[in-house]
């Protein structure tokens, strides 16, 4: 599997970009972890700060969401985009934060109700009610 | 827009399966209003009464997640499924439930943030740390 | 609506390429009606020869598979990616191949159910039972 | 792979609640057999029963649809959504039910050809002929 | 349409973010033309701000991919993921960066192709070939 | 992995039509190497010569497209429909073809950066400016 060959630390070690990154998300986390995906995104230094800069900035600052409830949103749209790495990532990421067994079932249960509703509204062609519109 | 008519008041009154439906919606919700994607489903009155059982067991009981949470995982599978309809629909019931627009904008971020990496984990085929597996 | 236009009959009487798909289409359907999707293609001749001799060849050839079965799979995919115009014209083609009400709401009834258990297969990452492998 | 584990046998014997899907699938299918998403959902015993209840109210009845047009339908869905385990079973399911080689290639060659239609009507963005609504 | 207020110049004046990334764009683009996108994103200043800023990183800096082969891509990507206003607004922007009648219509039997073998090696779940993997 | 059998040289070396696709694809591509997605199609020799030939048509002949940006876009599309083998098999492809990892790189940041405002335009309903229409 992969495209793009994966970046060890000392491959990672002799590339000032890549270091600070992965010397950032060590930090950031407070764990010597590095997991596949920084690794493969290492083969292209600007976008890995860039994306690295961008999740930093949306799911690890304070905001109206808590932590889990971003994992569970994330979660989510990895799954109706069939990403497997990214419900792997994820899900291991929202049992880091707190998530329960009976909330990760409630989840499930959304996220079946949700395709199986998005499903029958677009098989039918639903007209949107002119009450939903802003 | 739609491959079904939409039902009227008058002609679900005129079957009791669907009226049964209609008359459930009102009291679970109290609102005489019926969105649209009922009134589609009552073309199909077997999978009206399942679909709609099946959204309160899920959406409408008390449960780990809250109805708030509930609705933003709904907004986030809708929009990675492209359903018009769905994210209309669901983006006016979390206001309906409390969302303020800071929270959307959370939400705006986190769902956009998912796309990136999904994309990036899907085309560089990134494979799964075995960290992750449980 | 459309990132191109769509060929009026006359535009398409002028270019010979176009007219002889067109006047195909008219014979093989026995129909004066050509629908937007072959006025738009139009504005690429080869693909639109290419794209109506394909349809001929899968849908409208004697197979194990009827004619009406076909347009339920194809009613089932464009649902599942989320088109729109396919949706409505191929429900329309079912329609007019003889599909009942009560077709299309069994219809209605898989497709809503695969797409629940397909994001619970891989919401949950179902590993492949080795039963099912070739 | 897997975000749950996936419960023996042992396990579900048990838990009252999946030992009752478990028999009844048993059952029903008249086969010891249960495959790996049953034995993933179990974790979660109210969406396994809310599931397998749905499955059997749609798959194992009669009605307008036969059995093998379901399961066909239920492959294209699974394509289109890019399932790979639901795929593998209900490729398996199909062929259980009588699917011949010819009528699994007529399904490819009619699944490939609404991929790509679906394709070019949103590349063109082309708008919904009056005739075909409802 | 839309599920948030598309704001008017007026509006953007009052708010000095969103002025700010509303001047920028109208000086990069040497127009004063601000799509309804960026009206809608105005809502959320710093995913505004985030937004614009990773737009104009990726897509309007030189590099290795010319400008219109950048917007080629942006369709691909915007019709797969059945992006109705994405197509529109990119079939517009590689248009005036030079797009031709001739390119476009490659474009679409590419995509139509790549969607017809996606749904092919998804739905026969083809085994990568070792060859492939880097 | 797999829901059919792959064809192995022997097997195709007695069926002549699919002798004649294998011996046309290593003819073509002068080489010896037969992907597994071709000796998957194999077993529907109709929809296999349909489908080389027509991939043959649209990559394989000069047009106002390069065969590199034709690779591009076509990962771009595989990527979005999440077919894993389809982003190995053309990822390799347009590294045979010359890209290099510039131009790798270039294409996932255009690829993550459309993901994300597809997520974002979706989320967010935006009509299409008129100024958009053709």
């Amino acid at each position: 599997m992969g495209t793009v060959t994966l970046w060890s630390d000392a491959k990672a070690e002799a590339d000032p970009r890549v270091k600070a990154v992965f010397d950032d998300i060590r930090a950031t986390r407070k764990s010597a972890f590095i997991n596949n995906f920084w690794r493969a995104l290492a083969n292209q230094p600007v976008l890995l700060e860039r994306t690295w800069s961008g999740l930093k900035a949306v799911m690890m600052v304070p905001g109206p969401l808590d932590p889990l409830t971003r994992e569970l949103i994330y979660i989510a749209v990895s799954t109706a985009n069939g990403c497997s790495y990214c419900v792997h990532s994820h899900s291991a990421a929202a049992r880091a934060k707190g998530m329960t067994d009976e909330q990760h079932a409630d989840l499930m249960a959304v996220i079946a109700m949700a395709a199986q509703t998005n499903a029958l509204a677009t098989a039918l062609q639903v007209p949107v009610d002119p009450e939903f519109l802003v």
